[in-house]
């Protein structure tokens, strides 16, 4: 049994991103750029001017009086050179006609319509943005292993790119096994159970990529075991969740192994999820989740989140966003292993506050259900009361809580 | 023009939480719940065994010896009596048999197969897990306005919900304006600017629905508007984005009355983001963004987004969810408003550090693109050296990063 920070250490040894291919930028949100990109225009992409006024071509001296021989509306060229003895009319973000070398703005003019009266004179270069004064074309714009926030796809239209090189997505399997294990939509029998796993993963992984196929559940035979993960394997991660049965995993490492598998190591010293197996194999991961759905819960958060965040370029780790939170219930001890608890989070005044969900067992699923971070209780810490800080690493997008 | 505190109590004012639908369970991820839900089984469904080992019908005494009448595996149902002087062996999560009131873990036993002897006597109902123990069908499982995380479409498949009430996610429609706009895909004539808007406002908006409709460019052009205006309103969230020509908005706003609408207000004292209109109709409401795009950018992030999250039923505010953050920059002083700057945030011994990117000048798309936070220096705040402390509002999943 090693510590989760070492699992995650020989997890991550066998991770590097995947493959840079261009995509459609209007379908590149969320995704990691693969090499640098370089601006294509200037910004501005013309001399321009930053307020509404008047354009001039030479001092205006006080109470300067011109003839206004236009208007220049952004979305204009103007196409001309003013005089030095001329106005033009000229909106924020228009360009400057060619020889106009100031902009007064409207509040220091009588506003007028054919001749214009200045009361300032801003000085030479005023309220005019320089072509390329922000960015030049050909200048870096966004580096490699940038997220593709919105922001950075208005980016990338301005620039015109139709197309972006990314960091691919992994692929996704997930397999159930488990003779006692129906289907969500089959009435159980006497001692069956209804697969949780199938959804979760689903949903889970789907936060990461869309690259998700469930290979549904299949029952604990060595030959029906190894023709489903020899169709997972083709996945970058194949996730395979064991039933609870005792020797049920064994069968499941057989078949891994046989199929060329290399276990990193197949127990974590973590509560709940210590029967969690990591295999690597030619063409990717094998994450061998525990049986018991809460188990493999926090198994995917704590581990294969980060794991598929690194395939697709981003930065994780093991525990990486962790904040320190203060708890609204008292803490319970721990033995030798980190304990993982559901907990809420929400912050007041900029401080992250949590109220961990106690689970009804091994079995409650629904507090897992209801929690929104982990909370973690470092191996042979003693109980703690309401009031103490405890590290919270949440799950999901936590600006926005659920109504209480 | 009112404080960004008062604009959001107006907007949220006119916000309610969209109509209850039932919704496939594994198309539910992510959606609040609509009303209440009942557990559908108990759990766990039987009495089953908590350990593996044997089970007994009785007393052991110190050295019992018993006949191992069978194996139980988890998905069997025993569907036999056990009489008071026999043991059956038994895995971890399987049913007990009628009788057993115990479970001796087979480390305390010689784990024989037709014979077994016990070392201890567990006592009277250990190690057996008691059907309902931990929820009993009937009773409350997830609340009204719970979020559909992964694990809670783990447990509502575990209780054969095939469909699940949600509150619908709302529509939201995109139309830019201006004569100087034209498409991402078009090289610029001189004066001519590539749109971002939709760029960005699709991608932000999908983080919060997938119902999202780009309705183009449209000219500034009252009868064009209008046209483009009615779709829009169609949408339960219109979103219109001004060019940057002086007057525009007036065109876009003057469409808007005659269409209905009536403004909650048209200015908000925040930088960038001052000229931000918003407007409600019998439909929806219409956000009147900025023309420049980085002080869109600030309005969708503070106004946009939570609306939209509020009306899908989650809980969220203005500047809800800012953590207080130590600046690894030195920090610009603000003037009479507010001043939102991107900002990149990363976590170290579960403190959060921002490092603010200080755009050059408000054109400079590419400092929001690279932000990942939003970092709020307050009105009036005079500049303070790296270190202080400022409040940052993540606005991507925060605990992944891109890499450096």
């Amino acid at each position: 049994m090693i510590k989760p920070e070492e699992a995650w250490r020989r997890i991550a040894k066998e991770i590097e991103p995947l493959e840079v291919v261009e995509r459609n930028r209007v379908e590149a949100g969320g995704f990691v750029i693969g090499r640098a990109l370089e601006a294509r225009v200037d910004v501005p992409a013309t001399d321009v001017s930053a307020m509404d006024g008047y354009a001039l071509a030479g001092d205006a001296g006080a109470d300067g009086d011109f003839e206004v021989v236009g208007i220049i509306a952004a979305g204009d060229s103007p196409g001309f050179e003013l005089p030095p003895d001329r106005a033009v009319r000229i909106m924020t973000g228009a360009t400057v006609p060619e020889n106009a070398d100031r902009v007064v703005p409207i509040e220091e003019t009588d506003g007028g319509v054919d001749r214009v009266v200045v009361s300032s004179d801003p000085g030479p270069g005023r309220h005019i943005r320089r072509q390329g004064e922000v960015l030049r074309s050909g200048r870096p714009l966004l580096e490699r292993g940038a997220l593709l926030t919105p922001g950075a796809l208005g980016l990338l239209a301005t620039h015109g790119f139709a197309k972006v090189p990314v960091v691919s997505e992994p692929s996704v399997a997930i397999l159930t096994t488990g003779d006692e294990v129906v289907s969500p939509e089959t009435t159980p029998a006497p001692g069956q159970l209804r697969d949780s796993h199938t959804d979760f993963l689903s949903a889970a992984a789907r936060a990461t990529t869309s690259n998700v196929t469930p290979l549904g559940i299949v029952e604990d035979d060595a030959v029906a075991i190894a023709e489903r993960v020899e169709e997972g394997l083709l996945a970058d991660v194949l996730l395979v969740s064991g039933g609870v049965s005792m020797g049920e995993f064994d069968l499941v490492e057989g078949v891994l192994r046989e199929a060329g598998c290399d276990f990193l190591f197949d127990s974590v010293s973590i509560q709940p999820g210590k029967p969690l197996a990591v295999a690597r194999h030619e063409g990717g991961l094998v994450f061998g989740l525990p049986g018991n759905p809460a188990s493999a819960m926090v198994c995917f958060w704590l581990f294969v989140r980060p794991a598929l965040r690194r395939l697709r370029g981003l930065r994780d780790e093991f525990w990486q966003g962790a904040l320190s939170a203060r708890s609204l219930e008292p803490l319970p001890g721990s033995r030798g292993r980190d304990l993982f608890l559901p907990a809420e989070v929400r912050f007041e005044q900029g401080e992250p506050l949590a109220r961990t969900v106690l689970p009804r067992g091994s079995h409650d699923l629904a507090a897992y259900a209801r929690g929104t971070a982990l909370a973690r209780i470092p191996a042979s810490s003693e109980p703690a009361p309401a009031g103490s800080r405890c590290e919270v690493l949440p799950l999901e997008n936590w600006t926005a809580t659920a109504q209480p």
